[in-house]
């Protein structure tokens, strides 16, 4: 039999192998690289073929897809979120991702993207929090110490020279669990017992909890002048974090409005509420941090445009490395209108 | 290192398996099983959530996305359009697809769908062709020899008992080829020079062609009483084959009639050009055939549906069998939310 040509094998990433890419590039590194390739893809937003995701929904939780092009190639990202998993010892969060060329339609890289969502979303705050929090912001608070919670005070150190992290969380374990990860980090680490302890002397407050509900992680008078707000945990219809009063006071930076009127934090308020298109921020066209006491609020959901960097990154990036397998994926008959022969021929 | 958990591997069917799953399974047999498969689900129609396909366009072809659930088990398949791309020594059409499961949002089966697709859209016929065609049709008129085309005879030899196939292509080295591919089928092949040709005699007309236009394959005069035509080749917009005035005299059968008004051959007709949905021919609560001279059409364009029944069908096959490799996808912390320390005692 012969063997399949080349565009016919689709390189993939596998877990194990996207950890090794990591280490292989170093995690700081990859964090501004990842900067660096959404910013890019920010700058040129009005070229990309925007779609809401598709989702399907069931009562314990929603299966995505998430596609985009900039019209040379073309992204989506499968992603779950089944909250009830993690007593079942699963993952809340999976996620897998394809590029593919536009010109041939044929997929050009299939990888694991749990990790890589975890990295690019950390990015992607880190990116906001460039052109939003105020200069000189060195002391982030991070409310809710789960999964994302090393990713961001990581990113915020690589991007913005963030030198101290407040970590708070409900259970005591996981603040735990964040401060043993991020021992060796060079962050000063400071365990708090209370919200109100953890935004002591923060210009940065990270949100990011996991409640399935309109909770209030924080409230209206615990937020002061002078703060950039980078609420990552409200994410689906009935999930938020602030207290509307929050909002009202802030000025409210999104990716892309259409998904954030319905999944953000701005779901609490009117359809007409005002907010600011980051990717305008980023070119020029509208202003972003104007004073610094202002409240800045990055209202972040994750979108399709983020995945497509990280892909274009790993596409990049992975190609000289031994950090792929190549997957026999698309039939290649010699004669594109002979399948049947090619089935045939394998008989043999 | 420890290994990721049995959950966070996913099967992958390549090329190469499934080629050999095929003939493990014999195609007579896999044609029959999928007729059922499909059958099965069509019985259930109603329960699927049913989207339109997610479409990616550019000047040179379309990449797809086609998802649905039933509630149990989520499936989507990716698949391109790309007519340039045969003059190129490439694929015209490349699929995959992914089967999920609902509960717990991971992925359960990742497989090669462009010999899937083949071979479901030939049971998907022949399926039509059971409730439509006339009583004992054995005999079948093939217009268009490319890469369906065997697949489509041996499809309605395993289900109807067709003994004769009549091929036509208007390129001559097309019907050689599928009349060499059908050589040790058992039917007895013939060979014709024209449409009019290929139709004497046949009781089921398939039109398979590959012209992206308004083509007229078969025009009005050539189609007699009591024949049932099988139209697989208009399957996008501005790509049909049968003149109107053979849609004014036939009963059309659709799949999804939102779909098949925008891509089918009734996209020549009115918005309300009557026609009935397959599945209710299945269950029972819409007439199929009614009498021997009537004319009916099945308006093909293909449906998520008929792939997720070919991916169902690929997890119950595959699962005993040597023909597929486990990937490491989807990250498997033994701690759901310590990803970073997952990410870090990989480096050791």
């Amino acid at each position: 039999m012969t063997q399949p040509s080349a565009k016919a094998l689709v390189p993939f990433v596998s877990v194990d192998n996207m950890m090794r890419l990591v280490h292989h590039i170093g995690i700081d590194q990859m964090l501004q690289d990842l900067v660096a390739y959404i910013e890019e893809d920010f700058r040129r937003w009005e070229l990309f073929d925007k779609t809401p995701r598709v989702a399907s929904h069931s009562d314990v939780g929603v299966i995505e897809l998430m596609p985009t092009s900039d019209g040379e190639a073309y992204g989506f990202k499968y992603v779950n979120g089944h909250p009830k998993n993690t007593a079942e010892g699963l993952q809340t969060v999976t996620a897998f991702g394809l590029l593919a060329d536009v010109y041939t339609g044929y997929p050009v890289l299939l990888t694991e993207m749990t990790l890589l969502t975890a990295l690019r979303t950390a990015a992607m705050s880190a990116l906001a929090a460039k052109y939003l929090a105020p200069k000189g912001a060195d002391t982030m608070a991070m409310i809710g110490n789960g999964a994302q919670s090393e990713f961001q005070s990581l990113a915020m150190q690589a991007i913005l020279g963030l030198k101290s992290v407040r970590l708070y969380d409900k259970d005591p374990a996981a603040t735990q669990k964040a401060a043993r990860n991020l021992a060796d980090s060079g962050l000063d680490v400071v365990i708090c017992s209370s919200p109100e302890e953890a935004i002591q002397g923060a210009q940065i407050i990270t949100t990011c909890t996991a409640d399935k509900q309109n909770a209030k992680i924080l409230t209206d008078n615990m937020v002061g002048a002078g703060v950039h707000i980078n609420a990552i945990g409200g994410d689906c219809p009935g999930k938020t974090e602030l207290a509307p009063g929050i909002l009202s006071r802030a000025d409210t930076f999104v990716e892309y409005p259409e998904q954030t009127r319905i999944e953000g934090e701005i779901q609490q308020m009117p359809a007409d509420f005002p907010v600011t298109e980051l990717w305008q921020v980023i070119t020029g066209s509208a202003q972003g941090r104007r004073d610094p006491a202002q409240i800045t609020l990055f209202d972040s959901v994750g979108f399709a445009i983020e995945d497509f960097s990280a892909l274009r990154y790993i596409r990049d990036k992975v190609r000289d490395t031994p950090y792929h397998i190549d997957l026999d994926m698309l039939a290649d008959p010699d004669d594109p209108r002979d399948l049947f022969g090619m089935l045939q021929r394998a008989k043999a």
